[in-house]
């Protein structure tokens, strides 16, 4: 373990934070709140940053598990420091809310315990939502994107950060990938600004969606969410925007270079693309009973679908009423969730595909001893390797979230409630059915339950592996015993 | 495809049925009932099986694929033949309430769509709870046992129908093992019967018991279940034989054969052991309150987890009234099932238990890439290869699962009756919670969800692929295309 490099990069983390938490610093003042909610952390943030991040350290090799450590510190400390100005502000008294809140923020699933957020501070509200915006492309991949790193330890950080079961690089360099990423990332937000603007929404609701769809979190400033504003203009705007920062970025990149082949050939994409109109189908005809026009059944499923299966989770309408049909069609969407290499949650397109693919080869070969079937998926064939990677994340994935479901329903809800909950947090969408429905919230659950659901969304946006391996005793020995050591 | 010897193994399967349908037969005889209902069908089968089963193939070889068409087709057959008399006898007039009842008792689900069944004729009540006793350890196993056929054709089949991840012969002929293993599980139902008696049970309902038992199936012949005994003895002797008939058949063959090592060197009973002590003692804190008595939460929880881990699905109580954590756990329970090689139902222990230490080998290896982690289950090294199968059928059963969970939100029950009416026949256990729960039925779902849930029960007691290749049109081509022809 090199506890010097993970130093450095954690300082460098930090003060990447107090930058950002600059912006809604200067919200305050614009809207004559007090500052020091902000000023505080900040001067904290530069302090303990600086201290960790300015000496360079002796041996800059970073292992694979020095990466996992980083990654999963990192997300705890810049979400605990997060969670500082809602406290100060009075916002969000208890620290465990406010972190619950701020986990939920970062990680981009959007669950609130607040009952009503109408009467936050403007500078809070703000802040709620550019955590969205910074967790969505990842806090890391951030400081790769502004502070030069060597290329070795870049690819460890990011295959633990970045969604989805392989990591591809845009660019020879890793910082210039980083670069890329946030430059499209920041390209598609202000244009749905200036749509949102364009329809007639204030400045700052129009900020606060933008960051809550790019980072498909979902909070809102509005107590009933997207539906406050009864627009379909919003509806139809908000909703295509989802359903394009579900996209891996990837294909942005490669729309950029004009490689629209690969574009069009994706695979994620055709399936992303059948499933949301397979289920928008569904649900229009399920629910066209309720709202009698087909128009209208047809708008509040399109949203609904995108704003679901992106993990975003914003609502135009209370679902949680909806037939069983279609609330079981959303509860299934909340776990296939949207593409690698975006910035939604959940199990993925990806790899929900290369699980059919697999599943049907090997079926394949049952029928057919001797017939050689190798699984493809975007014109590559599947290693065993990555295959077995895919399968080991399904299962422990399903592991994770038997546990948390046994120690969640000690809390005694009903089991729809508990069921959901732990989904919409572990896939990183925000409400669920029952009590944390899109009208209700999280405030009634018990800290420790507060505390579970924010390891659940950690564990969600950092694709599991960081999270469980930090609480392995032998990811803290300081070298490995025997074997060949191999920073790669 | 070898049509002929396909037809030849299903005709001897007719005609074992036939003579398995004797019994109740004799029943009604004894009670006065008609005997219409079951010779009818008898004459049939005798017809049916004899212009089958009786030429002798010219070729015998059996492919994989043609072991999984074999058990499939004569698993949907014996069921449709064995609902016959239920409907001939005016129990249960509609023949797909009939179908989805002996398919029920055949998998040893034991979900009914009777609302109550005291007024049952008695003969009926017998071949119910009879065909429990003959699915759970096999309709071919018991054609293995009986009627003599070449080796290399019974390990096809007995592949394809016994459960667990791996099969193991206890003897070098295949049909001096289906001998053994049906050997021991009449004498294990004897002892049971034996017991019941002993405790004043009349002889009908202990023979009832005895088979619904010994197949973990659940039917009884009481509307309330064993709970109408209001019997400490008879919660203890049937918890404990549920629990017996839940571990590996092949454990019992060790005891009889001295090999004591291997019984208590069993990674999966003791996993088993150590779940149902787990599940009992968190069930009989949280239920402590209802209660008042730790002694009778201990032994409600004791029969409740029994029950369901084993897959049988008996009650002694509403447990669909129990607080969340204890429901919570019963659901968990009812996906991880009995032990492979038993007669209960599930994913089975032993899958669950190579799952973890699967993910637990892939996951030191993330942190230690150069160390060697095989993973090893029952003192033997699981190959990739079967890890793979393990894999595969997760998945695939999960795949199974959605789409079946999608279909049947169609009937717009409220979702945890969906989730567990599902969860409860794919994993053949019988009740599930709300509108199924132990005091509910299955009558109030549709004739498309009984066929549904028909199909999930027979996917889950044959382990999903037979039912699924069926479904293959490939399965029905005479022969491969090119390829090598190997007949394992």
């Amino acid at each position: 373990m090199n506890y010097q490099m993970i130093g450095f990069v954690i300082g460098r983390i930090l003060l990447s934070e107090a930058a950002l938490m600059a912006l809604p610093m200067l919200v305050a003042l614009l809207y004559g709140e007090s500052v020091l909610p902000f000023l505080l952390p900040i001067l904290v943030l530069v302090l303990l940053g600086g201290a960790l991040g300015l000496p360079r350290p002796k041996r800059t090799a970073l292992y694979a598990r020095d990466g996992f450590a980083v990654v999963a510190l990192a997300w705890i400390l810049v979400s605990a420091f997060g969670a500082v100005p809602f406290v100060l502000s009075g916002d969000i008294p208890s620290m465990v809310d406010a972190f619950f809140e701020t986990v939920s923020g970062f990680t981009t699933t959007g669950s609130s315990i607040l009952r009503e957020v109408e009467s936050l501070t403007r500078s809070g509200l703000f802040w709620r939502s550019f955590t969205h915006w910074v967790g969505g492309m990842g806090v890391l991949v951030f400081v790769m994107a502004v502070l030069p790193m060597s290329d070795g330890h870049g690819m460890h950080l990011l295959r633990a950060e970045v969604p989805g079961p392989t990591v591809g690089k845009l660019a020879s360099r890793m910082g210039d990938s980083a670069k890329i990423l946030y430059g499209i990332y920041l390209a598609i937000t202000l244009l749905e600004i200036v749509l949102l603007l364009a329809g007639g929404m204030p400045l700052f609701d129009a900020c606060v969606h933008a960051f809550d769809t790019a980072g498909t979190g979902g909070f809102s400033c509005r107590n009933l969410s997207v539906g406050a504003y009864q627009s379909a203009y919003f509806d139809v705007v908000i909703g295509v925007f989802m359903l394009l920062f579900g996209v891996n970025f990837n294909l942005y990149y490669f729309l950029l270079t004009r490689h629209f082949r690969e574009v069009f050939r994706s695979e994620e994409l055709r399936a992303y693309v059948v499933i949301v109109a397979a289920a928008v189908g569904a649900i229009t005809l399920d629910i066209l009973h309720i709202y009698g026009s087909a128009l209208t059944s047809l708008r509040h499923a399109f949203f609904q679908v995108s704003s679901i299966i992106t993990t975003t989770g914003y609502a135009t309408v209370d679902f949680n009423l909806w037939p069983e049909f279609s609330r079981g069609i959303l509860v299934v969407l909340m776990f296939v969730g949207a593409c690698a290499g975006s910035t939604g949650g959940g199990i993925k397109v990806a790899r929900v595909v290369i699980l059919i693919k697999a599943s049907y080869a090997d079926m394949r070969r049952m029928l057919h001893p001797n017939a050689v079937s190798t699984v493809r998926f975007e014109d590559k064939t599947v290693s065993d390797r990555q295959l077995r990677g895919v399968h080991l994340y399904l299962t422990v994935y399903l592991l994770v979230f038997t546990a948390s479901f046994l120690l969640l329903s000690l809390e005694q809800f009903d089991m729809v409630t508990t069921f959901t909950a732990l989904a919409s947090c572990i896939n990183n969408i925000g409400p669920g059915l029952e009590l944390v429905g899109p009208m209700g919230n999280f405030a009634d659950f018990s800290p420790f339950s507060k505390l579970l659901l924010s390891f659940d969304m950690l564990v969600g946006r950092l694709e599991i592996f960081p999270m469980l391996l930090l609480m392995a005793p032998s990811i803290w020995k300081r070298r490995l015993s025997g074997g060949r050591r191999s920073p790669i």
